[in-house]
């Protein structure tokens, strides 16, 4: 099942039931008005969005209309719980192999998890709003999970059985910022900006053979100022699979239907040097910061500069068939404009 | 105006309107289903919204019930966004002073804010639920607001403005958790449980004197097992206001109406031992952590322990005639137990 938001209809926007092939959508008005509601209720809206998918699927729905991704917000435009997980751990191994640090062993049992700000996300074609290039505009391009209601201290196994839907993200970073926030010692805040989310969240059932063990095991692909940047298996070097990261979230507090889990960048490890460009062969990067410290161990210094007005950023990822599955995340840099209300 | 979140009515509850003595009620479905719901109209609801507390106060409401805070949630018992500051410094300072550490200069001018979750809080008067006494759980007791919607790079003057209530928090900390969490470098998550509010949001207007530059300037009273713990003056050694934690948090981000902003643990300075217990004549703390530190200054070692099983915090704020305005936050350490959906 495919399901997105379409802006208009308020601050949730509308539910809508998405084709396989993103060709048609339908509203689902009185199944639920928010993908929020339908969560909140999924036993009962899920078979029946289920139906209305399958008649999508099959040509007869009633009122199908044509898919355009610039009419949706990012299917959650606000949640609840939104918590990024680090899962790729050779995006930490090259981070500290930068500066000569070693990772620490714990990190290959304890996930690294930050915790978001989930009010005000941005559209998949919205701009990255900023007020200022000099704070290192960086993309993430990652895939997150949806869940259901899951109690404190969830196992693996009873975490997996909560992941509702799956769908790509770009968890923007100002990476100029990170440094000193760091250091006050409480993790990011002004450094994680708003987030955007593909315009189609899909369940774990339609992903077939690609969803095992609750990892995605596709390519992720991210194309920077029109050009490959990355295409890193996400189901490759992920330490940590999704039910580890939704029962790390749930140890000490309950996730409400809606939460929103992050994998972190996606990273493939590609030998001893951690990862190189798609340019010399590899499978590229799904963060500038990774592409800066990879020049940074290769010639000392970093060349890629982080994203200015005017640059873009595309992150999609194909089914074995080259089908696009969520739908581009596809966004330009831009100085930030109040939004009227 | 005083409003409150009756339990029923499904997972963000039922608006009410309080009197102004916490008397009575009357429920407003009406005007709005939920606080969220009346926060993201509010310039339609609050109009409405203070017709009916006009009512209840002179006694013409024409379905005022009696009020008993056993019924109610937290004012959100969800909320899009939970960001609480570090506004108090003395106790910070009192933390470094135990471990022989300077206050950057930074922390002076700079906030100290965390990310929160926001998707699960409980009851003022439900439990605080842990797996495990070992956590170490502790309280902090705070004052909070709720904003309507802010620009991103709001300055202070336009943050103040968009102060809609101001409640108390629980901001439950398990504090044995708190050492490895921060040293892996990403700030608070598995160490923050779920918070408790206040049962009534109250509007800035209704504070009268005690609200003046963004502050709320009386005693707040902490109970720890019966006992007098704290009560110490939220509008003393407040470094920064509400208006420049708002603005802090809005630095490079919109914040959407209904979002949470906290001050951090109250804390007073007291001279130069950086406070006192009430035992000794002091104005007491709003956490265990704190005394403890203090503890550890005088003597070497701890003393008091963190909350057991069985152990109760009350938290509450008396205007200058003693009444109470926002109502209690009173919780009981207990084992955690799965809700049923």
């Amino acid at each position: 099942m495919k399901l997105a938001t379409l802006k208009t209809g308020g601050r949730d926007g509308s539910l809508v039931v998405v084709s396989r092939d993103l060709k048609t959508y339908q509203r689902v008005p009185k199944i639920a008005a928010s993908l929020q509601h339908a969560l909140d209720n999924w036993d009962i809206t899920a078979p029946r969005l289920r139906e209305v998918y399958a008649m999508l699927n099959d040509g007869t729905a009633l009122a199908a209309q044509p898919f355009d991704a610039a009419d949706f917000h990012s299917p959650l435009p606000r949640a609840y719980q939104w918590a990024d997980g680090s899962a790729y751990i050779n995006h930490v191994e090259l981070v500290r192999k930068a500066r000569n640090a070693e990772v620490p062993e714990s990190f290959y049992t304890d996930p690294l998890m930050y915790q978001g700000g989930s009010d005000s996300f941005v559209g998949p074609r919205d701009p990255i709003a900023v007020q200022s290039e000099e704070w290192g505009v960086d993309l993430e391009a990652e895939v997150a999970v949806i869940t259901g209601d899951v109690p404190m201290g969830a196992s693996p196994e009873r975490a997996a059985q909560e992941i509702r839907l799956v769908m790509l993200v770009n968890d923007v970073s100002l990476r100029n910022l990170i440094p000193n926030e760091l250091a006050k010692g409480f993790g990011f805040f002004q450094s994680k900006p708003a987030s955007a989310f593909s315009p189609v969240a899909v369940s774990p059932d339609e992903l077939g053979d690609a969803w095992q063990d609750s990892k995605l095991r596709l390519p992720l692909s991210v194309t920077l100022n029109g050009q490959p940047f990355g295409r890193p298996n996400a189901g490759e070097d992920m330490t940590f699979s999704f039910a580890q990261l939704v029962a790390h979230a749930a140890k000490t507090r309950e996730l409400i239907a809606g939460s929103i889990i992050g994998s972190g960048t996606v990273s493939n490890k590609q030998g001893s040097l951690n990862g190189s460009s798609i340019a010399n062969g590899g499978v590229g990067y799904c963060c500038i910061a990774e592409v800066r410290t990879y020049e940074t161990i290769e010639t000392g210094s970093p060349k890629t500069p982080f994203m200015k007005f005017g640059d873009t950023v595309r992150i999609e990822m194909f089914d074995k068939d080259g089908a696009s599955i969520f739908g581009a995340i596809d966004q330009k840099v831009e100085p930030y404009v109040e939004r009227a209300r």
